[in-house]
């Protein structure tokens, strides 16, 4: 872990034990890093998926790059250095989060494979869970929901992901959502699915 | 609210009401924002009021003023614009918390009036909830839990709130907690009537 830039600055220690929120909860701490370029559906799962949760009485809440751009991250652009502080912020917010007991999903393109490592190695073993939601970029490309992409295509936002600025794809995803293939329903349910064969949740 | 720099992103609302999270969670969500000297108590005092709701079985936490200096915000100092940073980016964390239906405390002295009323304007109306953890500042320095007050005296710390910096009290907290009046256990009993008494928890 690097040196914080402030001295003079001592750990404290919550008195909760971790077990003690996971039996308030009835569920383990768990961060949902969905990755993926710009119209793989990385948003809509998400919010599917957490309205899934909650029907079956998880409080499950999504950090999404859209919101976050408006409020933590606001002070921030697309230059590559800001990408990554606004992963790095976005990492630790997650690691917040399961520190405090909860389920929470990420919803960033994150195009460097290096910030989502880093984002993983601040997390305790096991709460950190990388979803590559994908779709080949023409299919992205033809849905282009937002109109972002004929904006790039015409030169009319530089450093776009998958057209002007690279997107590095996990290679070892604990998960691979596949939105061309899937549909909203049968994507939410390999999400679910994992969540329950690994113990993040009870089984329904 | 400011427009963020970012532009090309589209705001995403979650489809999950407050009140569902309300009713999954058993209580309402609130930023418990404790503002102080350093040795004033606020964590002493964080840190207690959020066992006593854990074992209520409100599952409550602590954003610590050392803590996110050591994470979020490991890449601050405390300049004058570094500190309304560190109080800004917290805020929005505190918000977000909020958002995903939790009762979160921050305890960091956050020495600026101006500060603290943008993080109050970020929140929901009634959401936010001003603690003034209050000792004066002889008592703090006679505590010097750290030896943070020794250093400052001699010049091995600049800019020290209350010494070499300003502190601004709140001017209408919600509510003040005087740690040189009253134990812990008064301390905290004084936080959780404020919680009871405006509906935030049910009461015992």
């Amino acid at each position: 872990m690097s040196e914080p830039k402030s001295k003079n600055i001592v750990w404290s220690e919550s008195q909760v034990a971790p077990e003690q929120r996971e039996a308030i909860l009835g569920h383990k701490p768990a961060t949902l890093w969905f990755t993926g370029l710009s119209g793989a559906g990385k948003s809509t799962v998400a919010l599917a998926t957490e309205v899934a949760l909650v029907e079956r009485g998880i409080n499950a809440f999504i950090l999404d790059g859209d919101n976050v751009r408006h409020g933590l991250n606001s002070n921030l652009g697309f230059s590559p250095e800001d990408r990554t502080e606004n992963i790095r912020r976005i990492g630790e917010v997650c690691k917040l989060f399961c520190d405090a007991g909860n389920i929470v999903f990420s919803a960033f393109i994150s195009p460097y494979r290096e910030d989502r490592d880093l984002v993983r190695e601040k997390h305790p073993a096991g709460s950190f869970i990388e979803v590559h939601v994908h779709a080949p970029l023409e299919v992205c490309e033809s849905r282009d929901v937002k109109g972002l992409y004929k904006k790039a295509r015409a030169g009319e936002i530089p450093e776009f992901t998958g057209i002007s600025a690279p997107y590095e794809a996990p290679e070892n995803a604990e998960l691979i959502v596949n939105t061309a293939e899937n549909d909203l329903d049968a994507c939410v349910a390999i999400v679910i699915k994992y969540l329950e064969d690994n113990g993040f949740i009870p089984a329904k």
